[in-house]
């Protein structure tokens, strides 16, 4: 006997499962249609240069890379920024900026799991590219915020928690952190909440930072609002006042509860600039939900003219145990119009056809060949959720007649072939 | 600067290319659900012991396949068949047969290139598993010639060519082979039309076939009638009863046009064991556009009991090639509602708003935050498909009016805000 389990971090998706994803997905699909974004995919197979940075990003290390048959260095995605930015560099001069762009792709890392991660999962990414400011953001995290909304979640469920590179390279500077340690620190600061204290410390150690300095950097992370923050820095920095115009206009559009300040906020990935933020379920009780933020020095990092950009990965694993959890995963059934039966052979040429011409009508149709008897054969068109049955049965077949059961009222009906066409 | 191309023989998927792969998925998918299919879906990445067979299959040797991290032997699906035979087997004892399954896996072949055939494609997999005897191909054919019809196709455009692995083995019987030696010969049949004569002699050479046998194969692949094997093979063949009936059947149901006997087809598929068929373009320019047939010892092969099974893959590189030669591609656009133009900074906020609002009502919304000149942003409304512009001038916006303009018709309208939102 073969293998029958999935690969180790991947999953099956049966009908049930599939049906939940396509769910999950029209939610996606819908809203960043609705926020007039347009969909674009590209294959999960890339270069593995792609990936390949400066800064100590964690995915480097959690790379599906291999060699193909002709030699060249492949990887499974791990995440589709990159790829996003390859097909915007690959055409920068015939597109039409500012693009508002989706994708749902699979991505895979090789990790450790626990509760949530996985080695690959789906994750709606939404990106506008091409237009500075506060507007991409608040159209960003609106769309973000209006899938929610769309899953029944509400600000009681999720919160995003909202910060700014930009606050952290002030807070950086503050603690007399070299310029060019800001990125590596800023990596090793996203592990805070994995890592305990003394490894944290050890690691920033191995950046350069003195204890002071780590000392310095935990007051200002342990700060819960933003005026803190702002006190502490003193003066105007243009982060804070960012941050302010951009929680300002998230209130204006009527998503002011979902949102809040966040230091702690760093997210892993080394080319974010600006605006960084998190979707977190309320009880903390799982993994970011979501996560993005403004990315506006990576289509130069690639070679290419300097382009603003901001947009977000939302995964499929992490929000469906959540809504699970909270009783808010929807019952999905299959949705079948009729089911021809047949009860013996001599019928099967009948039903065959019949099935054909309700399908020429548009009807979703199912026959069943297994020629069971006539209570096992209601049964089954019960459990697949066809709304009616049309029993072929061999002396009403003979005069022409066939008999439609209305399955959820228990009503039949005998009508003759013809006019039953007709309907 | 970074390779911005796509890895070779993969393809990146801009809005334009994949409405149109939407379209295309939503044929089958649409056709699938109307013919009472449920869909599945595995992951892309699979044992490589999944696809490691006896008879030469040629996808053996085209497998992208590499160890990860862990030490397992990994491989992008070539095809889909295994997997579903996995998923089967998985819960053998909780599946109620027979299963109508269907699903559009991404497959990863590394080949070499020519016209319509890259190395990695999408494909229609449709399947129906535990339903012996003909009515299984009747669904399946119909549920292929259904799709093939909603785009636009018809019996003039292509041709499902039928054939049935019992017939081809009453040949070899005819020619004298052993049985051992059949399933080989067959996979090296199905490359007749690729290699030449000389080649396809060698090769069947070295499965131990004599000049005599070869070419008494090459008459009985000859022949272009059903009648004329009839005739040859002599006595009553029960694969030659079988395809009659089947025929039969499939002009029953009102697909008699689309299909016609055709003994060179083969299929490289090591798995098959019965009915087989291709479909082709009928200038026979392209490769073949889809192929399939029943497998009904995969499942005990892999180690479960044994279960009738049938279906087909259809990609999606060659039929998007026959419809474009055709000019049967739709022409797909954005499908915008309204699109929301401020024109100085100070309408920005009012703008963002007015778009939530829009959006909360269901409406499909984008909002342009470039600051163009009227004409100009005019322009681009245009191009991005949408049916009206809401036009936030200073004057009018200080008066709670909006400019309401109809693209097509190229007639505007002033309107207070809050009558506007009440319509």
């Amino acid at each position: 006997m073969i293998d029958l389990k999935p690969v180790r971090g991947t999953r099956d998706f049966y009908p049930a499962e599939l049906r939940l994803r396509h769910w999950l997905f029209d939610i996606w699909r819908g809203t960043a249609r609705q926020f007039g974004f347009e969909e674009y995919d590209a294959c999960v197979l890339e270069s593995e240069a792609l990936y390949v940075r400066k800064a100590g990003d964690e995915i480097t290390g959690q790379l599906y890379n291999f060699d193909d048959k002709g030699g060249r260095r492949l990887a499974l995605r791990p995440e589709m920024t990159p790829t996003l930015a390859r097909l915007i560099l690959q055409r920068q001069r015939a597109l039409q900026f500012p693009l508002k762009w989706f994708s749902i792709p699979q991505c895979f890392r090789y990790e450790r799991m626990t509760r949530g991660r996985k080695r690959e999962h789906y994750q709606w990414n939404l990106d506008v590219i091409g237009q500075p400011g506060n507007v991409a953001e608040v159209e960003t995290i609106s769309a973000l915020i209006a899938s929610l909304e769309a899953m029944g979640l509400t600000a009681e469920h999720v919160r995003l928690h909202l910060n700014d590179r930009r606050l952290l390279t002030a807070v950086l500077e503050r603690a007399g952190v070299p310029e060019e340690h800001h990125l590596p620190v800023m990596v090793v600061m996203d592990k805070r909440d994995k890592i305990g204290g003394e490894q944290l410390e050890a690691l920033l150690g191995e950046q350069g930072l003195s204890g002071t300095q780590v000392r310095r950097i935990d007051e200002f992370l342990a700060m819960s609002s933003l005026e803190e923050v702002k006190t502490a820095l003193g003066g105007d920095t243009p982060a804070v006042a960012e941050l302010e115009a951009l929680q300002e206009l998230l209130g204006r559009v009527g998503f002011g509860d979902w949102v809040g300040f966040d230091i702690t906020v760093v997210r892993g990935l080394s080319y974010y600039t600006g605006t960084v933020f998190e979707l977190r379920d309320r009880s903390a009780s799982l993994r970011a939900i979501c996560g993005g933020g403004r990315y506006d020095s990576l289509l130069s990092a690639f070679g290419g003219d300097p382009i603003p950009a901001i947009g977000f990965g939302f995964g499929d694993v992490v929000i469906l145990e959540l809504l699970g959890d909270l009783g808010l995963l929807p019952q999905l059934g299959t949705d079948l119009d009729y089911v021809v039966i047949p009860f013996s052979e001599a019928q099967v040429p009948a039903a065959l056809e019949l099935s054909q011409k309700l399908r020429r009508k548009g009807l979703r149709v199912d026959a069943d060949f297994a020629l069971r008897k006539l209570k096992r054969a209601l049964q089954r068109a019960s459990e697949i959720g066809a709304r009616r049955a049309v029993l072929l049965m061999p002396d009403e077949l003979e005069r022409g007649e066939v008999v439609v059961r209305d399955m959820a009222k228990r009503e039949e009906r005998r009508v003759a072939m013809e006019a039953f066409l007709e309907e």
